[in-house]
């Protein structure tokens, strides 16, 4: 297919990257960004037809199939509301709004101009995370009890991200959208979230927007979604996760820990990755950043979707409830209380039972908790069903 | 030194087990149990002179010259205050109460007796954590932002510990001590713990206390200090730290990654780790499960302390701070907003200045962010003074 | 371009999922099997034109660009040669030949008849490897010392393996062909291997082949090239290398440790792993396994090169250079010693200095070793360059 | 006890720091050094009576219960030869002898005078050695095919280490020693060690000894022990360990890998591991170096034995061992080719069946694989125990 790319900065050239590897039949035509010489270099480096600093231009030129939206976050809605009238497929990149409000104009656009719209949340797509997903919506670790995301690094590399009013806030805006659907992914989409409890600071930069933030998102079935998001940390880029369910657990470390470590005694290294800080000592190299980021099963589920005539796993909806879980986290970070999530448009389940496993044992008891002891005893944490007293039980080895 | 050891449970085996190896010259001379017989298997299995379920007797026992406490929650203050009241050195396991107020009493009967007093906080004396806190206080990551301590696994071993009355709650009374006091060490233990965010919920068992929670504890210079309790992790004792400073970070392993790797194909394989749930596959053994939690470096310092007149690293004030830290967190999980820590009795620094670094960059100039680009550009975030405006500036390679 | 995949086993499987993956532009239009009903069967589950049992009719087909071999190790050669007839690129299975003999065969097929011809050496393209050896050629660790390969499982899926008539050997053959040529990147292509050393035994199977073996290749500039291969590994796949250079050292794990860790307390989950033993406990699962293993990076140079008219970066060439190491290596374990590599056809650097370091210090001395020890004193341990007599010296730290 | 001190150099210090911690009851009445002021640093350093630059008088001192020798390799005889004459218990640090007939000569004068004999081996005695050792002896995991035992780093400490006729060689004598043992304490110490191949190189360092060696060493068993040394390394101390079995493997990682990680962005850190290059970056430091390193273990099972008047786990007759194969392995360097271990005093098993387990499926066939496809059906591959033709099967999931 044939893409027009709006944005030329470290987003769009990442994207280029993957697109354009790899032996991939669709490609990027011609690009926008607000400078023409910006534009222009972009083109020459990925071999487009032309650059332009005429967004309207770039998308309704009649060879663009699909406009991708690689823009800072302010520009995403006009973006979307320029390729919904122009009927074109639009995918955008994280987040999609500022706000659920701006998100939620950027859906109705996209509904109502009945143009495919796919929300490039790459970290959903990793390889670790689609087969994690998989794994948990199997069953092989039971019901899922909590869910962890953990996104910090030194900071991003544009201005604009560090003013609020551009991006919507820092980090929160900025990394917990990642977390915050990863979330829903290994929960469940049609649970509903309900309600967050959110602490945020600006502990280092001197900025109004905060550059250290942890939340909580709690969901009707009682699960609970925790994100860790910082624009402080020091040693690279930390990308962890981690679930807990009934029947077990899964962690994943996508980027300072994936089985490539280098020493380096000296000073000679080049690039090593997106956000390392260091060129010497013990450095973590990714094999390939795209990959390990998830680009190319990204873009490769959206251009299928639109193909098959089917939603991509990732879609505008899920960034407005994105947004709307973000809202209620900057909301928390202000009240210093738990606020509830907002959802004009909720379209998952409406109640959901927080059904938790029957615990009896045998008429009397409930099991607690049965344990085997390096002796071979089994033993038993019982508790009565009617006095709720807990005692012990010891069952020998050979019984 | 002579030693009574008060309990004979799984806790006491331990204990008792790190006393008597590795050629130490203290020794235990008697237990106490509450029956009998399970003293005298105590007492023959570590080779003591006696057991006893008269525990005023095992106390006042003349040769007993420190009494060390290993019974249930709900029994601690009784023995502290026989042991004060006895003139004996005491040593007592974690939590020290059950609350602010039952850790006063033992702290006051101590000081009242002028007799030692040691708090058995093992996780704060793990060889890792000594050097992470030594690091730490020697600079070497700058000032602290944020602590993450967590531990999780599927329950404790004893039936007590379930019964709510006896314990003093759930997985936060038996496992966040431990994070809350790991953090103030790192924090620093003059600096005032703040107020206090807590969810928990009951998510697993058929129990009245929590089994799963997370709690952010706020402390006066703005730092951030968070716990992750759980009793429903499946995969073995989680036991893991983190911490983020302003000029590096610390990532601690402390049982389940410990550079122990074994894979077992078949079942023959016997007692690998106090809270493995399996036995075949890859196992993830810790070589001395006493070491590495904490116990030889922990009975030392104490039975030092003892000998050069000083106070130990762990103290009861600091088991009372630690109980007005989780006091908060049960009612922050009730009342769901941040809760204030209550200390009628602080012996810290009174007020203690946010103090964030300068970050001018020049007289027009803050520096919000400096990077050196894969090309040898050092790109610069800059804000301006007076109008809080942002820019980008980038500096060639060799200027 | 058009494909025609010669074989429809295990590989022939794995690849054809990588080529038509990711929306790449390549794609296969036939399948040859040794039976009708096999390659009808692949033709439907890759939606191919058809299947046939003729290997010549495949080849000569008017579409087919390119041929694909992924068949058992003894029908190589015959293909190659079919495919070189008929004029057409061929990409080649590793290992190339049985034998240097049946590999020189194959490369005077393609050079006479000058068609493309690629050697399908995956383990050299996973994203780490490619990474690492421009790492290494970049002198990020300096001169490469030794490498070691390892490459260990419990065995392969099928029957002919087991075979030493129709697969050449064991587990050096099957495995050990990864490991030489890991070595000759790392090392340098033009640097020449000199001799091996080898020690292989058939320690548990019921076969002729070695099901284990221990390799040393050593290389014209003194570097030592390791390989370690097994068929008798329990625990998974385990695909580890490691280098040290005068500068630096690097240690990648591809398969076991890869930054997704996953625990399991049922039996649930599906498949995880190509070579994984175990389905329940801690699993390692790899997130996207033909990524990992190389086959996209690999393919996309081989069909990047037929276009750009250049030698990709494996060619048979190089094939028959490992298959020539591989000869010598069965010959020492025969023999019990060192054995030389026979290279009738040597295309890289004739004679190559093992050029040391020059490590004079002053007139007087050479420097043995330089250490800062942890009070700041200097440390130094110095050679006489006439008597030969070795001494210490401390230089305090302000100096 | 009161030990004699022999030596006060880097390994000495290691040890007194070890011996006087932890509230150990044994103590070093008195050091030895061959300079008096060297002496009486130590002395004052760990509070002795005094030190002396006479051995003999050290040795034969009323007070001194036990000899720790901690001397260059050349002074071990001397004073293992005085010990024996004094009739005082002696423990050796490693290597034994720089020869096997040094060795056996120390083996004899202890045997003759009837004097408790320890050999300071403590990279056997680290926990996760003897865990695994304990383990492996209970059959977890199978029977022992390979052993692999790594340990590199930059070069020793000390002038004499890097004179080949004081120690007896480079890196082999210094660090192989290690490695032999623990293959012979995972293979069987009464399986008799056979022949040796191996390489070895002085690939950095202007130095006459090896500075880089790998060898085989194969036991009557048909088990293989691997040992990999090195000065060369860069990037800390390496001392990691491997086992295959039959059924199962274990990876330990002693130093760079311990579940310890940290960051520092500056330059502020102070010593962080004994043999660490780096003092900013990634850094992996060892909560307790003695204790990972087995010193605490070591010393109580020697003191213990003494007392209980047993033999400890590694004697004099094993650094004798351990000296015959480190001969064979320089012998092998020149030869290139295996030579045998010459045992005149061999006090194991004599003749070692290379037992196989019996790998019979039926009547017809032996079993050379079996494995559980992903869709469940079970594939076994099978030889026909007279024809030798090997087979595949497939057996349907629900049979």
């Amino acid at each position: 297919m044939k893409i027009a790319m709006l944005g030329a900065g470290f987003i769009a050239r990442f994207y280029a990257t993957a697109l354009h590897s790899q032996r991939r039949k669709d490609r990027i035509h011609l690009v926008y960004s607000r400078t023409q010489q910006t534009a222009e270099q972009f083109a020459r480096d990925y071999q487009l037809s032309h650059g332009t600093d005429d967004m309207e231009a770039a998308i309704n030129h009649p060879d663009t199939e699909v406009v991708v939206i690689a823009l800072p976050n302010h520009l995403h809605a006009k973006a979307v509301e320029l390729a919904a009238r122009a009927g074109k497929h639009v995918l955008c990149t994280k987040p999609l709004g500022r706000t659920a409000k701006e998100a939620k104009f950027m859906l109705d656009c996209v509904e109502k101009a009945g143009v495919f719209a796919g929300y490039l949340e790459d970290l959903c797509y990793t390889p670790k995370m689609l087969k994690s997903i998989e794994a948990v919506s199997n069953g092989a670790i039971g019901k899922v009890l909590w869910t962890k995301s953990r996104e910090a690094h030194p900071g991003p590399h544009s201005d604009w991200f560090w003013n609020k009013e551009l991006s919507g806030g820092g980090a929160i805006i900025d990394l917990a959208c990642h977390c915050v659907e990863i979330g829903r992914n290994l929960i469940g989409k049609t649970i509903r979230p309900v309600e967050v409890m959110c602490w945020s600071d600006t502990q280092v930069h001197p900025i109004d927007a905060e550059d250290h933030a942890i939340g909580l998102v709690k969901y009707a079935n009682g699960a609970i979604s925790q994100f860790e998001v910082s624009w402080t940390f020091r040693g690279g880029m930390d990308l962890r996760d981690e679930v807990m369910g009934t029947e077990g657990s899964i962690w994943l470390n996508s980027f300072l820990r994936t089985g490539f470590e280098m020493y380096v005694a000296g000073n000679k290294q080049g690039y090593v990755a997106e956000k390392a800080e260091q060129h010497a000592g013990w450095l973590f190299p990714v094999g390939d950043e795209a990959h390990e980021l998830g680009y190319p099963h990204m873009f490769s589920d959206m251009f299928d979707a639109i193909e098959e005539n089917r939603a991509p796993m990732e879609t505008f909806y899920d960034g407005y409830v994105v947004n709307a879980i973000l809202d209620a986290a900057f909301l928390s970070a202000q009240s210093k209380r738990w606020e509830p999530v907002l959802l004009d448009d909720w379209r998952g389940e409406e109640a959901t039972a927080t059904d938790k496993a029957s615990n009896s044992y045998n008429e009397q008891y409930d099991l607690v908790k049965k344990e085997i002891l390096p002796n071979g005893v089994t033993k038993l944490i019982l508790k009565d069903k009617k006095s709720g007293i807990i005692i012990q039980k010891e069952i020998p080895a050979n019984s």
